[in-house]
């Protein structure tokens, strides 16, 4: 393996995952950790981070170029802080000025959905599309653009927060503070949501989820859910296809909007593949306007699954330390 | 006057509006017509095109170098055909090439909003800006994207199209076949569908805007009702403070996918000003997703007013004959 290493830290709602990247896109060495309770100071996090690539550091056979990170939330656009992390404690975390000080190789901070689609662009589902838009239904949802090659960040770095656009007037309050917000109909924790509520509703249609966590609707996961659909279980495969019909929904708006040639769709739900994307494909093309009269955008499975975040931070970052 | 003329036609839903355009921005002639109604032929509209190029291109002291058409309307991306004009009868209308055979000078079509945020950007509002976001609040809603100096218009051709997308599940129909568009809310269209049902249900509220159309409200439309918020008419001014909130709420949404410096709003109802555009602010601000922690963009009414679009259609016709 020749060339340039680059460390990448992807940090979700859940979990820290970290890699040894290759140029080729190869993740060499890896690592892992819990993301700290959002009710955790900053500097908790950062020690994560340290460790983990601390830990990466010490395997590395040649020493990487620099470290790139992919955090959930808003990234401003000199790509040093993040502004706001609606599942973290950061309110404008000077996340790159931080470990600078503990880290001694050029950091650089993206948003974890940016990092993401440019792995899938560079290594995995959308390789040869010129117009991408990646959509990641986690936690919450992650978004991303990416045109002719380049992230588009947006004037202040927050381009892609597709998550946080209004969907349902007056509709379900979201941790961002609004209500109604695509993320509470499309997402992982949607999905456990509905879930739950018929459990605890006693419904008889929840009889097999509620026995998989012996009626304690609190422990049902969103991997759960998906795994009883794949087991036949039909309210399972019904509450995946309502996820994957509002999916389909704010695709066609975002088609409306950027009209790209592929929508990539990432994160944990994704796992559920076409009891998914199938009722996703089949709204989308019911309310796209002009249909019938308009190239369609492709909606495609992200390749890299859970690793496409730490890839594309690496990349992102050894590209940055590349052109400069 | 020195330099490359250029005529720029924008066609509307309701009119087609031209001009002879210096490179300052300067229109030097102008011309106007209706826009023939939907159910006529599309040749009805070409010889409307022609009537009026020629019509410019007599007045012209020195020959102009390019023709640029702005259409109320998806465009393709090689800028050639009209693909679906939700307000027109085009459906994949050849328009470049039917003009190309009537008129000997290079022609090039956009849509009419990417033309008129052009035209902002270069000679107006938003001079300044990297990231700009245009909004048109005209029959329907129109919109465009500009990111340094390069217009975004998607991998086919149609980015822009904000009108439609949902804002309200199951709502009100809409002109492109689909239920709830953001352009049933926040347009002209919207304002006087909204005026008039006050109007026919004899509400005493609706009593002034009834008198101005001896009580006939198929008469009403949109400028009447910002005259009547001008001279006071309470219900007036709400009925343009509920549109302008929706247009807030549909900005933040805008805010939160492209992240720009600025919004410019233009079309016939933002007239209106500040009945219109403070309630927009408010709910914007009001709808933002990480609100006080992210810079927010400003919003600015568009100041070339209804010939930003033929003034734009012709500059964009002109540097395309110019970097060619």
């Amino acid at each position: 393996m020749s060339g340039d290493l680059a460390i990448g830290i992807d940090i979700g709602g859940t979990k820290v995952a970290g890699g040894l990247v290759a140029p080729d896109g190869t993740v060499l060495e890896r690592t892992r950790r819990d993301t700290p309770h959002r009710s955790t100071a900053p500097h908790v996090v950062e020690d994560v981070i340290v460790d983990a690539v601390t830990e990466l550091l010490a395997k590395a056979q040649t020493p990487p170029v620099a470290i790139g990170i992919g955090a959930a939330g808003f990234v401003s656009s000199d790509r040093a802080t993040v502004v706001f992390a609606p599942h973290l404690s950061w309110r404008h975390e000077p996340l790159r000025e931080a470990l600078r000080r503990r880290i001694e190789l050029p950091v650089f901070v993206d948003n974890d959905a940016n990092a993401s689609c440019w792995a899938e662009w560079r290594y995995g589902a959308v390789r040869d599309e010129s117009h991408v838009v990646m959509v990641n239904l986690g936690t919450g949802i992650g978004g991303a653009i990416l045109t002719d090659g380049q992230m588009q960040r947006g004037r202040f770095g927050i381009a892609g927060e597709f998550g946080h656009m209004q969907v349902v007037p007056e509709g379900h309050r979201c941790e961002c503070g609004n209500r109604g917000c695509w993320e509470q109909y499309a997402s992982g924790n949607a999905l456990v949501r509905e879930a739950r509520s018929l459990i605890a509703a006693n419904s008889p249609l929840a009889a097999d989820l509620s026995a998989m966590v012996e009626g304690d609707a609190s422990r049902l996961t969103g991997p759960m859910i998906t795994e009883a659909a794949r087991g036949g279980d039909p309210i399972a495969a019904e509450l995946l296809a309502e996820i994957g019909t509002w999916l389909g929904v704010g695709l066609a708006n975002l088609a409306n909007a950027f009209d790209p040639g592929s929508f990539v769709i990432g994160g944990g739900v994704s796992a559920a593949g076409p009891m998914l994307l199938d009722p996703a494909r089949a709204a989308f093309r019911r309310h796209l306007s002009g249909r019938g009269y308009r190239p369609e955008a492709s909606i495609v499975k992200a390749q890299l699954d859970n690793e496409a975040g730490l890839i594309g931070a690496a990349d992102l970052a050894r590209t940055e330390v590349i052109a400069s």
